[in-house]
């Protein structure tokens, strides 16, 4: 079994976790959280979304986070946008990292926007050149590559085209996001170890939802496959857009957890990480699906 | 990624999920549950075990189960024993398998026992020998083979003598029990690869918690070393014996539902078990730890 040596995990909590929340979170907390995140030596945090304020109202802040957050050297605070008006927030308030998203279910994106997907990837050339002419980053992610609720499995080659169409508009690092849960490790493994050998030039980043319980399973199989950068959330906040009441994203706590007890290192301060999920379920009021929030580190020895 | 065409999903419900509720469940209960399990298409089925009533009230009814169930042919109905009164009550009631145990932590068995776990192996010799006089097969658990909590991690050497101490008074189906739920997927490849190379006439059973999360990916990293023998709860139930609240066994229908979608075959009908494990939530009287009976199957598509 070859594992990295080494993986990057990225935070997606203050975006992915409390967007799902019915309570919005005041812009002071945020800003506490981003920065204890940095303090716990993530090197990527997802810091929000600069979409319509009306759709998501609890991401309407996050101008206004990204200017209060202390920027740590080294550490990449990257926001989530839908279109050119979200890269033209993200250049105003100072983010230097941007990602576009595309859902791979052509169904979905035929009804909704009477476009497929590659079609959608097409028209973001202009978000692309706006971002990169003013220095910032952007990537593209790609939503329910593994199955979505509208046709169960997306056949490989349209995820491919997806992919191409990326590259086609200049973007080079690509996240594959199950939103929906429904990824499974055999799966996993076979699509990332194709995807790496196809598009050796894209920089993958694997982003899971725990819907149905085989979040660090799948984490597991994309390692394997060589995939070195994850998407994680505090206390495993998030949630699954098509199955109300399921469980969110992967576990930052438990993911790191399980990494550092297989040797493979993150550069991450885990016990800062359980305290920061700890306040995330006051800040939140609820109880949060975390395994390490509840039994504690393997390495909490009996006395 | 070598997974295997098929593997025997083990149910141990009705013993380690049962016994941790406060709630002692009435027989009738049990045997209905027992009979849906073994229509559902479960090979092998933890029924109860012959223990002290005193210490597991719980399992104080396992005789009168026993005498109850519908007994399906090519069923096995094991039981979890602890001494020879066991196997006598065993033999007494028509359970044609039985299972013991042993800790493998050196240091809490040397503090409880005055004894090293493989010096207790040595004397079930007299519990093997009625069990087999009688027509009873019988098989042996090695708990916290990957971790305890009194020591973290265990010597491979620890288990391995264990492991032929168990050969030694003629037991050949060795269970690794990670009771203590602190195995990791890497381990889990090393320690089985390692296990089956060296002791080829084991009948290797892993038996996962997910007190921290990765069960699903222990049972896939299993799986990838050869082991094609796992037991499971329904519904998640069960708990870890050192930490009070932490979650159980891993979920029945969740790794069923893994091993589905990547089209390995059990022979157990999926639906059939979804809806055993909301009965075993409505008789037990609380939710349960598991993701599948909260998303649903991922092939329940939006129409």
């Amino acid at each position: 079994m070859n594992l990295p040596k080494e993986v990057v995990i990225c935070e997606v909590g203050p975006r992915d976790g409390l967007q799902n929340e019915d309570k919005v979170i005041p812009v002071d907390e945020k800003v506490q959280l981003i920065n204890k995140l940095s303090d716990s030596g993530y090197q990527v945090i997802e810091v929000g979304s600069f979409v319509s304020p009306k759709a998501v109202p609890q991401m309407a802040s996050t101008d206004e986070v990204f200017s209060k957050i202390q920027i740590k050297q080294g550490v990449e605070y990257r926001a989530f946008v839908a279109n050119l008006k979200g890269v033209e927030r993200a250049i105003e308030c100072g983010c230097k990292k941007v990602k576009l998203n595309v859902s791979a279910s052509k169904k979905h994106n035929l009804a909704n926007l009477n476009m497929t997907p590659s079609e959608s990837v097409s028209k973001f050339k202009d978000c692309v050149d706006l971002a990169l002419s003013n220095g910032l980053e952007i990537s593209g992610s790609i939503s329910m590559p593994f199955g979505s609720p509208w046709e169960h499995k997306i056949p490989i080659n349209d995820v491919k085209d997806i992919v191409k169409a990326y590259l086609n508009v200049g973007i080079k690092e690509v996240s594959l996001s199950d939103a929906s849960g429904m990824a499974v490790p055999l799966q996993v493994y076979y699509m990332c170890t194709e995807f790496i050998k196809e598009f050796p030039q894209v920089k993958w980043i694997l982003h899971f939802h725990n819907t149905r319980g085989v979040g660090n399973a799948n984490i597991l199989a994309g390692m394997q496959a060589g995939v070195t950068w994850f998407d994680t959330s505090f206390g495993g906040l998030g949630g699954c857009p098509f199955v109300p009441g399921a469980e969110g994203n992967v576990v930052s706590e438990d993911v790191i957890h399980m990494l550092h007890e297989m040797g493979v290192e993150t550069a991450i301060d885990l016990d800062k990480v359980i305290s920061i999920a700890e306040r995330v379920s006051l800040i939140v009021g609820h109880s949060l699906p975390s395994y390490i929030l509840k039994a504690g580190k393997s390495s909490n020895l009996i006395r």
